[in-house]
């Protein structure tokens, strides 16, 4: 009566949806201030008050049938050149207006590139750990998924088992750094080599290969840490961006996908993401957070808050004996589960009133994903459950 | 290298854009008001006021990682409920908040309600004058269109040909009342005839057969025509709406798919629905206009100037000797083309800078459309350009 696939992506409860509920039913109980509850990747710093103020603006000067109005199908000219010129002064780029398309965010971005560019019997490789999204936009646009394990010393991307995994078939590989669920950003010597293997693949089956670029988090990184932008590493790059976790402005469905100039049939591939707008219903992003971003674009929320969080986390873990990965951006831990069995631990640290995801659904089993995007004072609090939960394991 | 199907859809060039570009090339010629525009579908009346205050208050008001945070993936719940009431109180139905899931506007409507419902071999019939990117979404599902063409006297459903259309594999039928392109209100005796084949198709069949209706001018009629409310009509309809029409917010992509209790195997489909939703990348539709729903839904623009503008042009079309098909509702008129093609008709309209739409592509030949929804002073300015364009045809 209904498409079964359907019916089954919507009937399956989420991992991490069940701990979120799990979550409101324990804080009904003993109060929500004793619940630690780690597992949710919303943005807990507010958009930046120029956001609000530009809304106001907005409705205020602007009439009201353009502001409320159909963009043409690639959106605001003035915004995309916003966006343009931004990334030029910040990348050393020479992008133009005509390089974009904006979308109504992340998932949109991805599964519109995906339908512009799956063919019959595509694959597209993707990085373990993942977003576990990725696996449903990509068979959803008619290609295959083909994962790729990161290397367990440091997550980076193990490029003799990515380099075994391309094939005439492959089409694209996705790139998530900083990234979803680890934390891990990619470094540049990694990235130097992965196009290395591309370029050369390239040549070897004698076709494009895109590098998919989805950089939701690129600009949350601490420290003196760099992300690789991509384009300037390799010539078939498309990137995927939204602005939810950078304005902190997820529930506004805002972004955009970028192809330079430089990508091989620019004027081809760039149809195809506009057929493929068109076949997926999402001509035209929404206006007003348009021109929202022709003014916000650049900024960030105040992501401080996440670096203070992530430090006294990173402090007291490594105090307590857990073992991380190298925790450089986005606002994710990936912590490895003391035992073997993720869920296990999860189970465990629920003993505490700890929230944690268990890895597998990413991809990677054998440990757990904590989201630092909540408040320092709870993260403050939690300390001395989480010191408890080592010494069960007598990582102390 | 890209999906050859995507690159088609995005190389295409729409009818309807060329002629807006045609129009935007004469007006930089001989001026803007001496160009008469009725190309394109936007609403010309701005949103009620109480939009833009709504949005201010929201600003200054609701915690702005609440405002800009996602909201569930089906939507806000408070929101769902407000539409619920708002129906419940206008059409005696009973429905609840868990009847609605909340979508970025008609275009993601019907592809995640044609997604959810799609099998292998399954066909969805339309009613021909329709909306040319049925054609695009319904293929992107998976499954076939079927046109059945509205009779030519009175543009409503040819209930011979509709009967004769269906069969094992019709999934669902949309329709769409008031109609784009035609401006005709499905009458409630056609609405009662093809509810009544429609539950004798399903007992034949051994199925069900369902009722899309894709209803984003729902509110937009004139004078003393009711619009049928087809949940009460036939128990297996699903609803798509969009704000985009009766508030005037295109732009702002925020409506919603109404999936009421009586539909058979209710859970089974809304859980397909979701899956749908995700599939296509939709989950949680803008949140600050899913927050402005709560306040105005059950609201429209001030229509009364699409009515006086329908009043004009159709008292001075009359006079002149065109012949229309009953303009109760959205802002179309369809008008019969004095000569075979309405191509060449069009193009001699364009001799008088009369911009019209050939009914080619909506699956009609030998009509135009005109949208009204522009300003009445360009209309009144029109006039002696359309009574020339009788006089050629010698219609007066």
């Amino acid at each position: 009566m209904v498409s079964k696939e359907m019916y089954e992506l919507g009937a399956k409860s989420s991992v991490i949806r069940e701990i979120f509920e799990f979550g409101k039913k324990r804080a009904a109980e003993i109060g929500k201030e004793n619940v630690y509850d780690f597992s949710l990747g919303n943005p807990s710093v507010p958009a930046p008050e120029k956001v609000n103020e530009t809304i106001r603006k907005l409705t205020l000067e602007m009439e009201p049938c353009a502001l409320h109005g159909y963009t043409s199908a690639v959106g605001d000219n003035e915004t995309r050149q916003a966006i343009a010129d931004d990334l030029n002064r910040r990348f050393g780029t020479s992008f133009s207006m005509n390089n974009f398309y904006m979308t109504a965010g992340a998932a949109a971005s991805l599964c519109i590139t995906f339908r512009a560019l799956a063919e019959k019997d595509d694959e597209i490789i993707i990085f373990a750990p993942y977003f576990p999204e990725y696996q449903v936009f990509i068979s959803a646009s008619g290609a295959k998924p083909v994962e790729v394990k990161c290397k367990e010393d440091d997550l980076q991307i193990d490029l003799e088992a990515f380099k075994n995994a391309i094939n005439e078939h492959t089409k694209a590989v996705v790139l998530n750094s900083p990234n979803n669920p680890s934390g891990v950003v990619t470094s540049e010597e990694t990235v130097k080599a992965m196009t290395d293997i591309l370029r050369e693949k390239q040549k070897e089956y004698g076709k494009s290969i895109f590098l998919v670029s989805d950089e939701p988090y690129r600009e949350l990184v601490y420290g003196d840490i760099k992300v690789p932008f991509l384009t300037k590493y390799y010539d078939n790059t498309i990137v995927c961006y939204s602005y939810s976790k950078s304005l902190s402005l997820p529930g506004d469905r805002i972004g955009y996908i970028l192809v330079p100039n430089e990508v091989e049939s620019f004027e081809l591939i760039f149809k195809s993401v506009c057929g493929a707008g068109r076949s997926l219903g999402y001509v035209c992003a929404p206006s007003l957070m348009q021109f929202v971003i022709k003014e916000c674009t650049g900024m960030t929320s105040d992501i401080s808050v996440y670096k203070k969080n992530r430090d006294i986390l990173v402090n007291a873990f490594t105090e307590y004996g857990f073992t991380l990965a190298k925790p450089d951006g986005a606002f994710y831990l990936f912590m490895k589960s003391p035992e073997e069995s993720a869920t296990a631990f999860c189970e465990k640290a629920k003993k505490y009133d700890l929230l944690l995801v268990p890895s597998d659904s990413f991809g990677f089993p054998g440990y757990v994903r904590l989201s630092y995007c909540v408040s320092t004072e709870m993260i403050e609090r939690s300390l001395p459950s989480f010191k408890k939960l080592a010494e069960e394991y007598n990582l102390i």
